[in-house]
């Protein structure tokens, strides 16, 4: 594939800046246009060492406003970046809507540098792949263009650049033994970026092998891509706006799930006061113990709090972190996204906070609210809740596949202890700033969430990320049985390794 | 001072808990009125190894609702820190109106563990002392609740807990040799401690020293100081909102600064086309080498462009970076504060994007906005353009102490050019975004405005971070001239080391 280019193509000074000029243009127009229009742009530049991505994205960003742009250069992963799922380095950089964001090698790194120096191979690289496709048709099906290029120069051409870098003072740092030794070694990473294009493009995010031996050929190749990517997608965007989008909230009977489920749940279960204090003295100091011992191994926790208005997610929570160690955890409440987060991938502001090695996050209410309050009060789309479900399941066996333990929790009360509890807040004056007016209309909408966690706990029970029920109409067990899991799920991972 | 605590000092168990259940209501309910006024709030915690502060910031988060605070546990910095000025650290973690931050370790190691270890001392020391005195005046001046914690506990406890952590198998990794070469050594540190706190403690940002013995009384000990500064802060605020506050934008002429600075630059400087595209191409030549220079090198640069409406600094910037490489500089364009960025001081947007050693950051308009835009338009008091004068010079300051260059220009056209630019942009139909009523309004203050620009370039210009006027009527000229200014000042920085 890449043998196929003709290398030796070029574009005459003259002619490069009479083409140029217009194509600046037209970029810079439908750059705004698209920043109108709120679609997220992901470019990707790869390539030869020596290739000019650099001198590439310079001409890129220049006919354009600095406020919609970023560029993100990605050599070695720091320590941070490290200690989390690879792809948390570039979650938390992809673009809000209008907004283009330019990486200057990108996760694409795994597939090639780290595999060329045989870090990766066999099922580690398939998974590799994996991710990066799921990465990739989440952010395409959220609306985002993605664009990839990757530079092609022959060893020759790239042997003569290496030795010129060299020839100047100021720029002979710039070539590694690293370098010296890809071009010795040129051939065998053919295959390597083949394989690559191959397994990785896709209609929604295609590669573009760019002759990059003339840098105006390759800068017009580049700019005439993005151009006609951009002009399609908003000629797409801009007849899809006059429709009206159809929200279909109501529908969700024909595939309705069984409530079972829920139903089926013994919710008599409980503890005496004193069975209550003497088992969580001991669960609270196993659980600071087991604290150190994940720090000490460096294994990310993951736990997920869902469950009923009321049902005691905040107690729980408290009773689980009271003796911990606060440098090793954080509680995340999760309420309605903000404007910044309204305007990207709705499981970006997940990834923000994926705990690093060592560390624990504890979400009081989750990305399980896709599935729950945004598809009954109809937020998203019945196509993009549905999607959902695949899209959970492929972040959490992302987190678990990097060695986190995932723990997740539905706290479950009855409909009577609901409505018990929410008088007793009403009547508190400690408590009323704790129920609102929205509280008494989800209850309302009882019989639709029920459907909908149903639906959600069957969808989303995997082995690499399995619920637990928390029986809560008894808090004192709720709480018990909360830490209980939480004790279990990090000794089973430590018992692993 | 520290050997007159009584560190024997303690609550028994059950007067503590009916004392604790008190502090933590009010606590909780104090934290939530913060909140309601906006009042941003810092705690700090230093104290010897093994005196409790990781339980005690516990016990101190657990009666607050999570959305009311942060955790930030600081131990060695990261490479991304080290690469920029040891506050930035700090004053990206500032926490915005009505949230508090809660510091394990602080900036205070540089005055501590840093010191102790023999690593910082004499001028150094003095200049660590002064940069924590300006950030913690800043923020205080900004409305900023500062309080510092000190746990103490003496030479013989505290060898008594390392044994205990050192007895149990999931602790004792935490006791380090040089926790034991501390203890050793304890005498060595109290004078370094005492005179911490004595260099450091001010009405405005207070030390507490806290027995720490029992637990129990080092608890209720903070709870209490935090309460009791919290209620004082409280109840200033609310009897401060009842008066209006006064705006004196108008008051100005009082301490007139004469406009000569601005009216004696000689505008007909000019260049021919010819020169200029010959000088273009040498000086971007030159910016490539010298960026791939400083990047060796690790020097951070800052480029702050000022300037009238109107006068080139988009042109003017293009030209700077045309030949650049994107991975060593960015652009950051400065426009009206986000909901976000005026929630927090005024500095701290610009902290945020302080380049790391070896970047260029270019700031398309800056901080000086305070006393430009801000003070004109009335946007903040007359106190607070006032003190930004200084607190601007500090910022600068310690950009250059840690090494970076900082090159700021004023871009100086007359009234006439303006309009004619103006009128301009109105007739062309790709430049009509460029011009707003807003940019009409400022004309119509133009007066106001030069006053305040020769108040800012007295009041501004420093040594270390100069400011450079460039005569910006003819847009070659002023093209040639910042190109040649940004030239010489990494040059002089070079030939420094």
């Amino acid at each position: 594939m890449l043998n196929e280019l003709d290398l030796s193509r070029k574009i005459e000074k003259n002619n490069y800046k009479i083409i140029m000029n217009d194509l600046e243009k037209k970029l810079e127009f439908l750059v705004r246009k698209v920043k109108d229009l709120g679609i997220p742009v992901i470019l990707v530049f790869e390539g030869w060492g020596a290739s000019g991505k650099g001198t590439l994205i310079n001409k890129v960003i220049l006919p354009l406003d600095p406020r919609l742009f970023k560029v993100y250069t990605i050599n070695n992963f720091n320590e941070e970046e490290k200690l989390r799922p690879f792809l948390w380095t570039f979650w938390t950089k992809t673009p809000q809507d209008g907004m283009i964001s330019i990486f200057d090698k990108s996760w694409y790194r795994k597939a090639l540098v780290e595999r060329m120096d045989n870090r990766i191979e066999g099922e580690e690289l398939n998974s590799v792949f994996n991710d990066i496709r799921s990465f990739e048709k989440q952010l395409a099906d959220d609306g985002n263009i993605i664009l990839k290029f990757y530079l092609h120069i022959s060893k020759k051409e790239q042997k003569k650049r290496f030795k010129d870098l060299e020839k100047n003072d100021s720029t002979k740092w710039r070539v590694t033994e690293a370098d010296w030794k890809h071009n010795k070694e040129y051939e065998k990473y053919i295959p390597i970026i083949e394989e690559m294009i191959e397994e990785t493009s896709f209609e929604y995010a295609p590669w573009t092998a760019v002759e990059a031996t003339d840098s105006n050929f390759a800068t017009v190749k580049v700019f005439s891509k993005i151009i006609e990517v951009l002009e399609e997608k908003i000629n797409f965007k801009e007849s899809k706006n006059k429709k009206d989008i159809e929200f279909n909230a109501q529908e969700t009977n024909k595939d309705k799930v069984k409530t079972s489920l829920l139903s089926n749940i013994d919710l008599t279960k409980s503890l005496s006061r004193e069975e209550y204090k003497e088992r969580l003295k001991i669960c609270q100091k196993k659980i600071r113990e087991l604290e150190y011992e994940i720090y000490m191994k460096r294994i990310p926790v993951i736990i997920a709090y869902e469950g009923w208005d009321a049902a005691g997610k905040g107690g729980n929570i408290k009773r689980l972190t009271e003796r911990m160690d606060p440098r090793g955890y954080e509680v995340v409440p999760i309420a309605a996204p903000s404007k910044e987060e309204l305007a990207h991938h709705y499981l970006w502001r997940f990834w923000k906070e994926v705990p690093k090695g060592g560390h624990i996050t504890i979400f009081d209410r989750t990305w399980y609210g896709r599935v729950l309050v945004e598809r009954i009060e109809a937020l998203c789309s019945q196509e993009e809740w549905k999607r959902a479900y695949k899209e959970i399941n492929e972040m959490e066996k992302q987190f678990s596949n990097f060695g986190a333990v995932v723990v997740k929790f539905w706290l479950q009360i009855d409909k009577d202890v609901q409505l018990e509890r929410f008088r007793e807040r009403e009547n508190n004056p400690e408590k009323r700033w704790k129920i609102t007016d929205e509280d008494w209309r989800n209850r309302e909408k009882y019989d639709l969430y029920e459907e909908a966690i149903s639906e959600m706990l069957v969808k989303t029970n995997t082995k690499y990320a399995p619920w637990t029920i928390i029986e809560s109409n008894d808090k004192y067990y709720a709480r018990i049985k909360a830490l209980k899991t939480v004790i279990k799920a990090l000794e089973d991972k430590l018992n692993e390794k």
